[in-house]
């Protein structure tokens, strides 16, 4: 591989530790850390800009429902969408809930099928069973190929004309296996399912463009894409989003409230109750510009090369098991041996390297896997060659403390 | 009166407008500007402190994890509840629409009866309707006296043993009126029906205590309290959010997951699927924090004294009608004969005085006091005599230009 690595770790000021040391972050699998654009939107849009959106008859109010709404434009133009497809949630968690509680009730009914896999986050498994508590539908799970895809080939052999959804994670939050979407796609197609993509781990590591991809609904979160917390969106087709019934009641998605009867806002406003997550929506635009600045195509070369990097030394560590392919999308699972992973996590710590130990919000692919945690090190445009230094020697220590 | 006014509009970065002069905000009904001190939170928690909550094994994750949880201390003090009855929501209306699915759900059945008020805010009353919707349960409405109050003594007339919920403002967003929580209280209880109170206007302006007030859930917003969009509070007693089922499901608010079957955390985990709003967390507790250095009894004598200055004032224009009480919190809500309110508005704006013209998401009030809109002016612990005077020049300006 020629590719330059990035070199942006100054952007961001978060990756020192308090007392000023380098931090090598390896988590951003869980949450990324924020570049000082982000910041500085977030500062601006809270102090010198602020007001609220869409009732202001005063000017600044005015300007920030054009800042709100250019946001939702740059966040559907980040992943190839239209604006009026772009409902801002609290995150990807509360979008797929939005889809299960809105379309779901409405279009699924006892004996339609629901076609998950063993590798979901707890956030595209627990809204279905929920949606299956309320009306029936039935849950199927699609297994995995030896090395920890999606196993799409075993998926049309399960999938018939009863199923009505399939929902799959675009790039696995533990494994980073990246979903072949073409082949989910024509299988959703083949038996008229709707097919929605988890994107939050796929939106920083990869080229996303919704139409091509041929999905109907497509999740992510703002904090994942070096955004503020507390937002996300939810992208539907237009046609689906239209016909969908409300979420939450409130003000901003109503028409006309009298106390017999209130008739519904449009899409996507329908959607959007309440005073929004204003300030964190001008912060989401800001960090899609951010990354569009660098890149993304950069940033996927730049987290594929760190990736065979660490694999290629991990896999030189004789105790030490790896999960997942080996073109994982910036996302490494592991285990040491008997040595526990967050036994493994503390001793990094001490190293300032900061991993996840746990089941990653997996519990099933723990189960699938025969373990009841992973360490997991994950990659973003930040990490660099010194990150995976650190993590080699802070793994031998704590083989060393161990005595394996 | 003798208090002396506040004077900390310093403290508030977007009290200026883009030239640098005053801004005569009176808008903060709608939204409250933030106080450096909040903007600053934001900018540490999403800088050199941001890490995810819950779940990391590194320290720095440990920290926030903490800070997210004295927040939750920190708001539950601010009310006078317990921290582990205070639910982190998107704000108030996510609150009421969580406790109408959840609770409502659980609980209400065709035939049971719950009472709103004429006045009531679109997100208490569309959440109710769509309940509704869902289980046959039926709304009354409490009307207003003459003065634009809630009139408990009618809503005795009214409530009977098939009345499970009664829920109310605890401030009204138009008129400003103060609710007679003891009465209404009292009320509930006589007939065993629970007791919500929209606490959105009221817990920036007056001493909160919601064991002292006897309500059963209490919901406010973080954005009308000095701090950040995006989070909120919903209190309820200890007893009543553990019985409640889950809102959405996802990370976080589980205990064990499987395909077959997934159990619960406990409240209030249980209510915050998928990363939480982490940053804004840390930033309504020091929006909690600021308002606690000055003191909210400091704030409501200063928002008594300028709405009484005001009203006086407002009271001396011919053809300005004022709605409300006299003893309206902050709130004060007026139509200037035949000019439509956004007119006033706009020409209001001009002059750098900004205030909220239009339905309020209140249509139902509005349909009450037979006018499709009002012009709303709100105080805040910024607001000052020049606030007034700039408005009253606007106004005599605007009745210039319609000749009335």
């Amino acid at each position: 591989m020629t590719t330059e690595l990035l070199s942006r770790k100054a952007d961001f000021p978060g990756m020192v530790t308090a007392d000023g040391k380098p931090w090598h972050y390896l988590d951003t699998a869980a949450t990324a850390q924020k570049p000082q654009a982000v910041v500085d939107a977030m500062t601006r849009a809270l102090g010198r800009d602020y007001a609220t959106v869409h009732r202001g008859v005063y000017s600044r109010s005015a300007e920030m429902t054009l800042g709100y709404e250019a946001a939702r434009r740059r966040i559907a133009a980040f992943v190839g969408g239209q604006e009026d497809e772009i409902v801002f949630t609290r995150g990807a968690t509360e979008a797929i809930n939005l889809v299960a509680a809105t379309w779901g009730v409405a279009n699924l009914k006892k004996g339609d099928r629901i076609l998950l896999s063993t590798l979901e986050h707890h956030s595209n498994i627990v809204p279905w069973q929920m949606l299956r508590e309320k009306t029936g539908v039935e849950i199927d799970v699609c297994p995995l190929t030896e090395d920890g895809r999606i196993d799409i080939e075993a998926a049309s052999r399960i999938v018939g004309k009863r199923h009505k959804l399939i929902a799959l994670a675009h790039v696995s939050n533990v494994l980073g296996s990246k979903l072949d979407v073409a082949a989910a796609a024509d299988l959703a197609r083949s038996v008229d399912a709707k097919l929605l993509l988890d994107g939050c781990q796929a939106v920083p590591r990869l080229k996303v463009d919704v139409e091509a991809l041929g999905c109907d609904f497509y999740v992510f979160s703002a904090h994942k894409l070096y955004g503020p917390t507390g937002i996300g969106a939810l992208w539907a087709k237009k046609d689906i989003l239209d016909a969908m019934p409300p979420y939450q009641g409130g003000g901003s998605m109503i028409d006309r409230v009298t106390f017999e009867r209130t008739t519904w806002a449009d899409a996507p406003t329908r959607f959007e109750a309440g005073t929004p997550a204003i300030t964190e929506a001008i912060a989401f635009a800001a960090a899609a510009d951010y990354v569009d600045s660098i890149g993304i195509e950069a940033i996927e070369a730049h987290e594929e090369r760190l990736t065979a990097m660490a694999r290629d030394e991990l896999a030189k560590i004789n105790s030490l098991r790896l999960y997942g392919p080996e073109d994982s999308a910036g996302i490494i699972s592991f285990t040491l041996g008997d040595i526990h992973p967050h036994d493994l996590g503390t001793i990094l710590d001490e190293e300032n390297v900061a991993i996840r130990a746990g089941h990653h919000c997996a519990q099933p692919l723990m189960d699938h896997l025969g373990v009841p945690a992973t360490a997991r090190a994950s990659f973003a445009l930040y990490s660099d060659e010194d990150d995976i230094a650190a993590l080699l020697r802070g793994i031998e220590r704590t083989m060393r403390i161990f005595g394996s």
